[in-house]
C-alpha cells in the first residue's frame, strides 16, 4: 500500500494555504480535493460564491507565508459599511480608523493563486480524487476518481480542510464521544451581479461593503476588480412576509426589489434571469469536539463552519493554519499527537466565540444598521476609541483588526455592550453624544470588568 | 424490485411496538433487525443494559396495544428511592403515593414478548438485515445479511425505529437544512451484578430503586424476578479523583469499592471479574429536526436519545408510537406526510424537555438525594400535593404518573422548583416544615404562573 507523510483533504483556501505551511516546513504532503483542477479553463462558482473579506488574521496568515504582496492586487479596500436606505439615500458608517480596511476579494482567483504556490512549492496536488472512506484505526484513505478508479493509501498524518462536510469528520462522527451540532438558520442567501456601467465603471463607491438592511432580511454588494459588484440577497426561506418561497416568477422578483431595493434594481440589468438561475443555498453553523483522533485532525470549516455575517470564515481558518504551523514549530514533526491536542485546547474556545459572533451580527447588519441610534453609537465607541484606545476597542475592531484570541474579544465586547447599552438608554443621547462624559464610561467599563 | 408498504427499521422496543400498532391498523409491516432473532438460544445483553423502569406513559401504550397483563409478570415494582450512605445506612424517598411505582424490567425478556406479539399478529420479520442505504428520494432501502447478499426494495413508508446510530436518520443528516446535535457526557457507565444470596433471596429490598450517591458519582441497582439486582456504576471517565481512567486493577475497584460502596460490595462476590469484564460504556443525549422526510420518519431514540437518568427513554418511545397511532386513527393511512408532520410538530417540544429533564435529573441523582434537606423538600412537595393536589404536583409525579405533556411538566416543574428554593432559603427549615403555611405556598406558585 502505498504511504503519505502527510495527507492534507480538500484544496480550498485553507487546504492550500496549510499545504504551502507544511511544505515550508520540510514535509511531504499530497493535497486531494475531490473537484477538477479549476486551474485549466473557466473557472465556475456555480453563483454560490459569497465574495471573500479578508482582514487582519487573513493577512497575518499570508503574509507569514510570504504571500501578501501577491494577494493585494487581487483585492479591494473597503474601509466601511455603506447602507442604503429604501430612497436610495445612503449612509457611509466606518470599519475602524481611516486607514482600517476589508478586502473583498473572489474565492476563484484567489484559489487558483494558492494551489499554483503551494505546487511550485513542490506540494502533490491531487485533483478529482473523492474521499469515500476514512479508517481511523490504521489512517487509511480510500479516494475515487471519475474514471472509476479506487485508490487506497496509509497517510502518517491526514488533516481534513474538506470543509462544512468534511468526510473525515464524518468518520470521526461514528467515533464514540464525539460531540456535534449542526444547525441551519431560517434564511437563505442567492448570488446576484450588479455589472460595470455601460462605461466601464463601478455602479457605485468600490471601497465599501454596501448594506440594504430591510429588518428580517437583507441585501449586501462586494466590488470585484473587474467593475462589477458580487450581491447576496438573504431571506428567510418560508414565513409570513418576504421570503424565498413566495417568489415564483419575474413579477415577484421585480415587485420586491422595486419596493425595496429600488437604486439597487436599477442597476441589475439582468436580476430576473440571474434570480431564477442561481440555486438557493442554505447557511449552516456547525461546531463540534474534539477535533482529532490519533493523527488526525480537522480545521477550518470542517471543524468550525460559520455563518458568513461577520466575514471571518476564512480568516479564522487562515488563522487555525497560523496557530497549528507555530506549534509544529514548538514541538515538531514527530509529535503530531501532542500538536494536536494542544491545538484544539487552544483554538476551540476562540472558533466558539466566532461562530456566535457571526450569529449575533445577522442580526446588526439586516437591522440594526438602519437604526439611526446605531451610527451614534458607533461614533461614540470610535471616539472612546480614540480617547482611550487600550481601554475601549470596539468589537468589530478587536475581531477584524486585531490577533487577540476570540473568545477575549467576545467577553470584552459583552461587556462593552452592557456599558454602552446603559449609554445608549438616555432618551437625549440624540442630542447629547458629543457631550459625554467619556471617561465615566471608562470607569464603568473598569467596574463592570473587576466584578 | 420489491415493494413494502410500511418498512420499519430496528426491533427493538419501539420498533416492535410500533409494528404491533401499525399491524393493527391492517397495514403490512416489513420489521427489519441488524441483529440475530435473539428469541433462538441465549440472549445476550453484552453486558450493557441498564435495566428498563416501566412507569405510566409506557404503561398506556402498552395497554391500548392489549399487552398490560403480558408484560406485568416480568416487572417488579419500585415504590421509592433507597438511599446508600457511606456506612451502609439506608433512607427510603417514595416516588410518588402508596400505590404509586416503576416497574423495573429486563430489556430481553421484554424485547423477545413483543416481537412474538408483532410476530402472531403478521408482522414479517426480517432479523440479521443491517440497512446498508437509505435513498429518501425513492423511499428505497438496501439491506446486507451475513451471508453476503444484498436486497434492495422500496417502500411506501419507511419509519426510523433503530436507535441513537440510527441508519435513516444518518441518511437524512446529508439532506439539506437537518439540524442535528449530539452530546455526549463527562460520565460513562458500567453493568455489574448482585446475585441472589446462598439461600436464593433478593439480597437486598427488591421493591425499590437503590441508589448510592456519592456527589459526582454514584451506583444504582435494579431488582430482577430472578433475585438478582442488576447494578449501574456511573464514573466520570477522566479526571482528578474518582473516575474510569484510574481503575487499572483489582486492588483499584476493591479500594473504591470499599471506601465508597462497601455495604454493596459485600453483595457482589464477582465485582473484579464483572468490572473488567464488562465494557465502559458512553451516554450520549441527541436532538434533532425535522424528523421526517417525504413518506420516512424517525422515532424513539432515532430522533431524540436521552441520558438515563429520568427512566423516560424507553416510556417516551412508547408513547410517541401512542400519539403516532393516534394521527394515523385521526387521518388515516393514506396522508402519511401529513400525519408525520403533524406528528413532529407536536411532539418535538416535549422531547426536547425530557432531555433537558433526564440531563438535570443525573445531578439530583448523584448528588442532591443525599442531602437531608432533599428528604425534606421531597416531604414538604408531598405535602402540598396531598393538601392541593391539582395546583402541587411534584415535577418527577407529572413525569411519571401522569400523561401530561413533558413540556407542561417542565415549565411547570420550574416554577415550583422558584418557590421550594425560597422555601428551603429558610435556615430553619429542618425544624419547622412541618408547620409551614402551605396554602401561602400555593398562593406564591399561583402568583408565579400569572407572571
Amino acid at each position: 500500500m502505498k504511504k503519505n507523510e502527510i495527507s492534507v483533504l480538500g484544496a480550498g483556501l485553507i487546504g492550500s494555504l496549510l499545504s504551502i505551511y507544511l511544505r515550508k516546513r520540510g514535509l511531504d504532503v499530497n493535497l486531494y480535493e475531490k473537484r477538477a483542477d479549476n486551474r485549466k479553463g473557466e473557472y465556475s462558482e456555480e453563483g454560490r460564491s459569497i465574495n471573500m473579506a479578508l482582514s487582519d488574521r487573513g493577512w497575518r496568515a499570508l503574509e507569514k507565508a510570504g504571500l501578501k504582496e501577491k494577494v493585494l492586487p487581487l483585492t479591494i479596500p473597503m474601509y466601511g459599511r455603506k447602507i442604503h436606505d429604501e430612497h436610495g439615500k445612503t449612509t457611509f458608517i466606518p470599519y475602524g480608523n481611516e486607514d482600517q480596511a476589508i478586502y473583498s476579494i473572489s474565492r476563484g482567483k484567489f484559489n487558483q493563486l494558492l494551489v499554483d504556490e503551494a505546487e511550485s512549492l513542490g506540494v502533490k496536488l491531487n485533483f478529482e480524487h473523492k474521499c469515500e472512506e476514512v479508517d481511523l484505526r490504521y489512517n487509511h484513505l480510500t479516494f475515487s476518481t471519475p474514471d472509476g478508479i479506487t485508490e487506497k493509501l496509509e497517510s502518517n498524518v491526514i488533516i481534513g480542510s474538506d470543509g462544512a462536510y468534511s468526510s473525515l469528520r464524518n468518520a470521526m462522527l461514528k467515533q464514540v464521544r464525539f460531540n456535534y451540532r449542526q444547525e441551519y438558520i431560517s434564511h437563505g442567501y442567492k448570488e446576484l451581479t450588479i455589472p460595470a456601467t455601460a462605461e466601464g465603471e463601478f455602479a457605485m463607491d468600490p471601497n465599501a461593503l454596501h448594506i440594504w438592511p430591510r429588518g428580517s432580511f437583507m441585501l449586501i454588494a462586494l466590488p470585484n476588480p473587474d467593475k462589477s459588484f458580487t450581491c447576496t440577497l438573504f431571506l428567510p426561506f418560508d414565513g409570513e412576509r418576504v421570503c424565498f418561497e413566495i417568489i415564483q416568477d419575474k413579477k415577484d422578483v421585480e415587485s420586491i426589489f422595486k419596493t425595496y431595493f429600488d437604486d439597487a434594481f436599477e442597476m441589475m440589468p439582468n436580476l430576473t434571469e440571474q434570480f431564477f438561475k442561481n440555486p438557493t443555498a442554505s447557511l449552516i453553523n456547525l461546531e463540534c469536539y474534539p477535533w482529532m483522533l490519533n493523527r488526525a485532525l480537522l480545521i477550518g470549516d470542517a471543524s468550525h463552519a460559520m455563518v458568513p455575517f461577520y466575514g471571518q470564515g476564512m480568516n479564522s481558518g487562515f488563522e487555525d493554519v497560523l496557530i497549528l504551523d507555530e506549534l509544529i514549530g514548538k514541538l515538531g514533526t514527530n509529535a503530531w499527537e501532542l500538536v494536536f491536542a494542544k491545538f484544539q485546547k487552544i483554538r476551540k474556545p476562540d472558533t466558539d466565540a466566532i461562530c456566535r459572533l457571526a450569529m449575533e451580527n445577522f442580526e446588526e447588519m439586516r437591522d440594526q444598521v438602519a437604526d439611526p441610534k446605531f451610527l451614534i453609537r458607533k461614533r461614540i465607541e470610535a471616539k472612546l476609541h480614540a480617547l482611550y484606545p487600550k481601554d475601549w476597542i470596539p468589537l468589530y475592531t478587536m475581531v477584524t483588526f486585531s490577533s487577540m484570541p476570540y473568545s477575549e474579544a467576545y467577553s470584552q465586547g459583552k461587556l462593552q455592550d452592557m456599558v454602552m447599552n446603559r449609554v445608549m438608554a438616555d432618551p437625549l443621547i440624540t442630542q447629547n453624544w458629543n457631550k459625554l462624559d467619556y471617561e465615566d464610561i471608562i470607569n464603568q467599563m473598569d467596574k463592570a470588568k473587576a466584578v
